[in-house]
Formats: C-alpha cells, sequence, structure tokens
C-alpha cells in the first residue's frame, strides 16, 4: 500500500485514537489483507515503546468452515482461551486496536442463523469481563477502516460505479477525507472535529431532553431518555486519564436512553451486518421499549433470531445522532461496514447500553441497572434509521420542544 | 494446492500422525501460505467431531519487525499469554499441530544473536510446563513440512535447479514420496514404515551399548549412553494410549545418552538453523560432555550464544541415527528445515533430553536428573553429522563392538 496513507494511518491510530505510551501493550484484530499496514502500526508501536504487540488475525473462510462443518453442539460454549484473552486484555490494560475492512463480505451469507446467534451468545458471555471493559473506557480501544480489495469492490459494485484497476487505491482514496488523512495536519483536523462533536454533546445534555422523536418515510418514533442519560461524542476517557477515540471515523453524538420508553415504528435507512449477516430494509415497531416486531427485504429471519439472544437485545441502549452532510454521507456511498455507516447517518442500537452516557451504571448492580432502565444484553448491533428525508426533534422537561436535525441537517 | 495432495496430506496427519478423535481439541500453527492448507485441515477435524480447532498465524515479517524495534529490554520476557496459552494447551490435553515451510526462509538472518538468545530463553521459561509435557508426550503432537514458493525456490536454488514456473508443486512432487504420499494407501504405507522403525530401535535396546563412535571427514567422536538410555523410532504413545508421530517424515531412532561423556571431534553436514539463523560448516569439540569449542563457516557467533542460553545447551539430549539411503537424502537436496534435513542424516541435539528414552526419567526431579546423566536445558537444536563418508560404530558392556552404519546404511 501507499507509504504515505501507512504512514499518516499509523500516527492517526497510535497517537490521536490511542494515545499509545511508552510501555504499553497493543492488541492488534485484524485480517489477512490487512497485513502490510499491520506491520506498519507493529513498528510504529514498538517504535514508541510498546510493552507488547499481539496480533490476532481473523480468517473469514476458516469461520465459515466452523460455521458448516462443526458438530452442532459447539456452538453453545466458547474455548476458554476465549475468556482467559479476555480477562487479560482487561487486568493488564491493553490497547485494542480493530481493523475492519474484509476480506470477504459475504463469507458468512447463508450460515445457519441459529449457529451464528448461539456462536455470538456463547462468545459474548465468554467475554464479559472484557466487554464490560470496552463498553465502560476502562482500557483504551479503537476500530478504524481499511481497504480491501473485495470491500472495494463491493461498495462501488453497489454504487454502480465502473471498478478501475487498483480498487483498493481507489476505496483509499474515498477513506482519505473521511478519516480526515487528506490535509496537511491530520491530528489537528481530528482534534477540531473532535471539539466540535463534544460540544454539540454538551448543548445536547444541557437541554435536558426527556424524549427524542425520529419522523420521516416509514418512521415515526419516540424514544424516551432517562434523567440519567447524558450526552457524548467524539472520544473517551480512560482510567489513566488519557483521551481515545473509540471509533474513526466518528460522526455522532449519542446516549443511552430508558430502555422501557420507546414507541412507533422505524425503517431503516442502511444495511447493516447481524450475527455476521447482511439485512437490507429493515424495520422494527417497539411497544413499552420493546421491538415487539420485525422484518427486512433481506435477512428478515437473522434479525428475528437476533431479537431473541436475550432479552436486552430487543431493546435500546444507544440513540445517536449524525449529520447527514457529513464526509461518509457526501461519499455517497454505502459501505455495508457499521463502522463507517453508523456514521453516515443517525442510528439506534439494539443491545447494551453504554456505561459512560448513563450517569451512575457504573456503580449499579443488576437489579439497579434493570430499575433505571439501563439496558443490559450480550450483544450491541446499530441499525441506521437517518437520512436527508428524517427529522430530529428533543423534547425538553418542561415539555416544549428542540428542532435537532432538519432535511438530515443538525440545528441544535 | 492441488485438491488430492490436500486430502491426502489431511487424512495422513489428523489419523496417521495425530490419531485426532472426536471430541479432540487441535491448535495449529501455521505460516500465511498455508492457509489453504489449514482450511482443509481445520475443515478435516471439524468433520471428525473435533471439539476446538484453533490456528496461530506466525509471521516472520513481523518477527523481524519486533527484533529489530522493539525497546532491548522486551527480549527478557514473554507476554503472559505464552504462559497461558502452553498451560492450557497441556491442562486440556490439545492436539497439536506445527506446519513448517517457512514463507521467508531468511526473515531473521543478521538479527542481533543476543536479541534472538534473550528471546528464545524467555519463551522457552515461559513455556515450560508446555515444553516438558511435549518432550514427555503427555499430548499429541506432530510437524509437517508444506511447500512454499521462497522455501521452494531456495532449495532448488542452492541445488543449482532450473526453477520451473510452478516452484511450490515441484516442491511437492520432492515432498510427496518423503512423506510417503504417492502410493495407493499412504496411511499402510505409513505404518509399515513406523514398524519397520520400531523393530529397529527394539534391536538397538537389546544390544545395549555404552557407546556408540561417529568417525568421517573431520568426525570423531565418542558419546557414552547410560544405562537408562533406550532407543526409540517413528512414533510416541499418549497417555491416553493413542499412538502419534512427533514428526512426519521420520526416518530416525534416536535415544538420550549420559550428558556428561562425549569426547572428540565432530563435523556438521548439513547447514542449520540456530536461533532463527542459518548455521552452515558448524563443528563442535566435546569433553566431558560439553562442547568445549565450536565454529561454522556461516552463523559462527550465533552457535557460541547458543551454547551459552543455559548450562544444558552445550550438552547432549539425543543422538538419532538415520540411513542415508531414506528418500530425503535420495532426494539430493538441502531442505534447509531440520523436519527433513534431520531426518537426511545421523544427528546429536545440544539441548533438552527426551524422558521416553531416558528410563526413570519421568519420576525424577532435577538433582536426580543431573546425577543420571540426563539433560535438560531451555533449548533444543538438531544437527547433523551423518553422510554416506560417515561410519557408526556401537560398542556393547563386554567391550566388544556392532557396526551399525556403514557408508552411511544401516547394518545392524
Amino acid at each position: 500500500m501507499d507509504k504515505g496513507i501507512a504512514d499518516a494511518f499509523t500516527a492517526i491510530t497510535l497517537d490521536s485514537c490511542l494515545s499509545f505510551r511508552e510501555g504499553d501493550r497493543l492488541r492488534i484484530q485484524a485480517e489477512p489483507p490487512h497485513r502490510d499496514l499491520v506491520h506498519e502500526i507493529a513498528a510504529g508501536a514498538w517504535d514508541r515503546g510498546a510493552r507488547d504487540v499481539r496480533v490476532e488475525w481473523g480468517d473469514s473462510r476458516l469461520s465459515r468452515i466452523y460455521f458448516d462443518r462443526a458438530k452442532d453442539d459447539r456452538f453453545d460454549s466458547a474455548p476458554s482461551w476465549v475468556a482467559n484473552d479476555g480477562a487479560m486484555y482487561v487486568d493488564e490494560g491493553w490497547c485494542v486496536l480493530r481493523l475492519e475492512g474484509e476480506e470477504n463480505p459475504i463469507a458468512l451469507d447463508g450460515v445457519e442463523p441459529g449457529r451464528l446467534q448461539r456462536h455470538q451468545r456463547a462468545r459474548a458471555i465468554a467475554l464479559s469481563k472484557y466487554r464490560s471493559a470496552i463498553i465502560s473506557n476502562k482500557i483504551p480501544w479503537t476500530i478504524l477502516p481499511v481497504a480491501t480489495e473485495a470491500w472495494a469492490r463491493a461498495v462501488f459494485g453497489t454504487a454502480g460505479r465502473p471498478i478501475g484497476e487498483d480498487p483498493v487505491a481507489e476505496l483509499w482514496n474515498v477513506l482519505m477525507p473521511i478519516l480526515r488523512l487528506d490535509g496537511p495536519d491530520p491530528a489537528a483536523a481530528l482534534r477540531a472535529h473532535a471539539e466540535e462533536l463534544a460540544a454539540r454533546a454538551r448543548r445536547l445534555t444541557e437541554a435536558h431532553l426527556t424524549e427524542v422523536h425520529f419522523s420521516g418515510p416509514g418512521t415515526d418514533l419516540r424514544i424516551g431518555l432517562s434523567s440519567r442519560s447524558r450526552w457524548g461524542g467524539a472520544g473517551a476517557k480512560a482510567p489513566d486519564g488519557r483521551f481515545f477515540l473509540p471509533n474513526h471515523p466518528t460522526e455522532e453524538v449519542f446516549t443511552s436512553p430508558d430502555n422501557r420508553l420507546a414507541e412507533g415504528k422505524v425503517s431503516c435507512t442502511r444495511p447493516v451486518k447481524v450475527l455476521g449477516e447482511s439485512v437490507v430494509g429493515a424495520w422494527f415497531e417497539f411497544r413499552e421499549g420493546r421491538a415487539i416486531a420485525s422484518g427486512a427485504k433481506k435477512g428478515a429471519e437473522v434479525l428475528a433470531r437476533y431479537l431473541e439472544v436475550d432479552p436486552g437485545a430487543s431493546r435500546l441502549g444507544e440513540v445517536a445522532l449524525v449529520d447527514s452532510f457529513g464526509p461518509i454521507w457526501k461519499s455517497g456511498l454505502v459501505f455495508d461496514s457499521i463502522l463507517l455507516d453508523e456514521n453516515a447517518a443517525c442510528h439506534i442500537a439494539l443491545g447494551s447500553a453504554y456505561v459512560d452516557v448513563f450517569e451512575g451504571s457504573d456503580t449499579m448492580n443488576t437489579e439497579e441497572r434493570a430499575a433505571a432502565g439501563y439496558n443490559e444484553a450480550l450483544v450491541h448491533t446499530d441499525f441506521m434509521i437517518g437520512s436527508p428525508e428524517v427529522d430530529v426533534e428533543g423534547r425538553r422537561q418542561d415539555g416544549t420542544t428542540l428542532k435537532i436535525l432538519q432535511g438530515g441537517k443538525f440545528v441544535a
């Protein structure tokens, strides 16, 4: 890959996204096509005085073989190293980097949905300590996209764009502005962007909203917020005080709602991967916070399976507001990658809530969380519901309304 | 890769080398070019009812980056997951498969030898429980060669052979008879071969030798055996009674000598990797069991470092007898891979001994082992010393001699 891109990507990842320091440990989750970039990042980490660098290579073809050919009882438990590794990363305070950009975006399409669901559930249980540390920002973590050939072909193909000789380079050209790597000082650009999102989150928190209301084609959804709901955006703080960016790119401000308060219908505006499978044209109907009905043009079955993973999988853990005129939406592309697509449009997440945007939840036990409307679940999946045709309004404690997004654009 | 080769390789690996059964767990250590074959083997393991299959991908370019750029104090300890994983594989009784065939055979050439030595020492300490289980056959393990492009080019290049369009396929053609995969019933051929080696080992054990004497160009070495030394060959038994083949191919019968009794000079007949680096034309001089001097045409420095890893690294843990007219020697090639080269010629190992060929050592503590002349060390490296020009004679307890190899050929 292009050396300039690799260098800029490495610097942003380590210095801006993870605030990586001498003595830190780095876990890298990557797929085979990321290998050149992984080598650059590993070198960068060692150059910065890393204590350890460990790369875990995902392999979607190997996963497919497992899902198709393992004995059926294999999907109900996870190997012991999954839990062991997860606990180690937390106890030793590793920095975690996940590179996204699949070698084969459709590798798991057509797998028996029950196996995907049971597998994900078993992994989530094995990784509960790890997931809880991630959700509550106890260790620095970040996710970034990496261009791959199959992904580039899928993205450009879906858009009906002619595909040139070097689709990977073309996709990098699309990703550069999205990652804010195209200017003279990417770190400064990222800092300014993060400050803008933080200010937006502050304003929303100070408005003390009791509800956000999405309306648009096929969508009329009211989501009730808790008095504990706080808006966050663009970055988090680890226990050691360091700033880190859990996703890059990030265009959202988000909060965790009261999981008992969602009413109405909502249509998804972009495809999404659910338990490894593509789901297109999904919709949900909510009553008293729970998705009581769902459907999709493609993937309805896996969607229904998802809602049954556990009780929290059918309730909301997150609502996020995104300007539809950000660089991702402006690219005009659907990436079929949650990291990018969730930052193209407003979205809701069915599944676990975030501790740091639900005041007091870090010290609550399970019963207290349930009583407060904090959603606990083994899973967390974002569903995009925003577009230039969707408006979002907030309701304040005194019953007055606040226009937040109009025609997809932030106005609050 | 060729589907017929992959199928035969998978069947031999799982059924003949590991006796893989329903409910077993499989650890696969592989490099990126082995990926297609790894997928076949994983599928075969799941088809046989595997409980778990875990692939650990080595990456020599990543290792090189680490050796060149990590802070100097990083080489004196191993990350905690190394010991954790090692203990898990033993406690849970995993089957272990290592595929050999490097992506880049010279990836580590030129690395600072002190770093290689300290790294290997730290890993060996972290893996002591695992290494001890391997050495005493507590878990089934096997190592097999896989053709890769760089390896094929190196092998054919060294031999001065013209390299055709598909060097990987050509190397597979060389490996097929070596792995006994070229006949109509590879499993039966392998069984017959193993029985022949086992009979040879039995005859040598029953001869109750006190010494083996190697003589040839640059070599006049007498290695004293213990009354506890037993000869083994072609297969081992796991605690659950299953037969497994620790290496495939294997052409050797071997024992662990008395580590206080080796006298004379010995010249190596093939190159060998020491701490990751190629060593060519090595020689040693032994006094009272210890290598008191060493040298090499290439790699003398890393060789000297090796002998200093710990006290056991300069003493013998193994002596192995190999017919020079086996399929590996007959190929006329030097593979620069210990798995093949050690089975082309008689060899000695500097470093740890094998429990199962040194009677009673499984229940001895460290002091008892030292008193019995059983060699303990953090490392174990084979050095080939046989050729058609090297004769091997045994000495019996009554002082009579037994001709074992003449002109490289087994006669005992």
